[in-house]
């Protein structure tokens, strides 16, 4: 894979031996030391050796929310009575409706059983984020919220990776969101370090020559799709290496991916 | 990347050797032509041989539209006047708005400059997916519209690659669209042969053994988008082949990932 690469290629790789990730649990040196474990000689990974500059590490939000505690019980939860009515209507947990509405900043929509809020971190998203799937071997009391600070998540694991590793590569935490309009959900960027969410071509020219009008490319929420394609949605692998994807490397933060309330025509 | 391929790892590869397209242009064996070549040896990707039955060709819209000859001559149009009353707002070409509305089942949103409409395909998008850049060689006044029947058309190229290289291959036509609430646009399928677009989770068992409520995968749409980061928008590439998605082969169309006006909260 390293050595024939070449321009117009993309390649991802899972990186093994990260197991399950427990509250206090130092990610960023546990995903540092499988990369660099991974690459070394004899690794699972040695074919991608050495790393390039321009290779992006992708960790889901669920272990970074793991490993920083970003965890609620919901035995500890009284919901209010607007997220117990809603929850009996449409057959979910009163408890998990509450911590929605706890972590929402504003609920964009609230109906067919569908709830959809606008998060303090600023993300538009089914549940918050709130998330009740594969949170870990305890039963169904347990929801996992969003990191915190998802970009500080992205330069703690990427400063961790240019200690142990020895170079400083780009870091993108994802999360999986639906869309209005079609059925599923995609991985997208939450946070970033070392590359910019975007890439605005407005003003470049195109093959033609012609100056391009409105392109935008949401590069970080491709390179988190491609990541979610080979990590999967059970294999309970939470970190990709993606290789080709030419990322800008540009200090940025996730918040210049999200378009503000007053250029928005859906809120 | 073949050899070392192996469960956890997405490849995506350009195809080479195919030119500019116009109308009248065979491109399902052009496509299938150039990926026979490209694989055989001495090909450019003779690396990727032998192709896999779980290997998916992802064909740029752009290209389906010129050969199938979807392309409109602004200079034919005569805007009607809420079509130039928008545009002179806006700063836009009344004649393309016009073709917008023209192609559009019901107008979604038309403010801010942004006019967002229902196709006929059901596809709700920015205008209407109609494409003023890398149209071409000639000046400003062609438009691309999208392929009348974008399923019909990867089922072609799908059986010319089956005649011309023996494989059955999905095929998917991807097209790039804007999302709410975040900048910039990803790639998504907007037409499918053998491959579902969407991945239905629901009912299966999580990691940890629990059942899984609300999970789709969009996965059409994220080989989509990784087939773009590798294509790029500017290169004239427009088909690239994607190792290792794990397509579920079933035959569908693209309809299944289209939420139906009913259960839609945005529109």
């Amino acid at each position: 894979m390293a050595a024939d690469h070449a321009a117009g290629r993309l390649a991802v790789a899972t990186l093994p031996g990260i197991g399950e990730i427990v509250p206090g649990d130092d990610l960023p040196t546990i995903v540092a030391e499988s990369l660099g474990a991974a690459v070394a000689s004899g690794g699972a990974l040695v074919d991608l050796a050495p790393l390039r500059p321009d290779d992006v590490v992708v960790v889901t939000s669920k272990v970074v929310s793991k490993a920083e505690g970003s965890i609620v019980d919901l035995a500890t939860i009284e919901p209010r009575p607007e997220a117990v009515a809603f929850a009996a209507r449409w057959d979910r947990d009163p408890r998990q409706v509450e911590v929605v509405l706890r972590e929402a900043r504003r609920v964009v929509r609230m109906a067919n059983g569908v709830l959809i809020t606008e998060t303090e971190h600023g993300f538009i998203c089914a549940n918050g984020g709130v998330d009740a799937s594969n949170v870990g071997p305890r039963s169904g009391d347990i929801v996992l919220l969003l990191p915190r600070d998802p970009d500080a998540s992205a330069a703690a694991i990427r400063a961790a990776i240019r200690a142990i590793v020895g170079i400083d590569l780009a870091v993108i935490v994802s999360d999986s969101f639906g869309r209005p309009w079609r059925w599923g959900i995609t991985d997208v960027a939450i946070g970033v370090s070392g590359i910019a969410p975007i890439e605005d071509l407005r003003g470049t020219p195109d093959a033609d020559g012609r100056v391009m009008r409105s392109t935008i490319r949401a590069v970080a929420d491709e390179i988190a799709s491609a990541a979610e394609l080979a990590l999967g949605k059970v294999g309970g692998r939470p970190v990709a290496l993606v290789r080709g994807a030419v990322p800008d490397r540009r200090e940025s933060s996730i918040g210049e991916a999200l378009i503000p309330a007053a250029s928005d025509l859906f809120r």
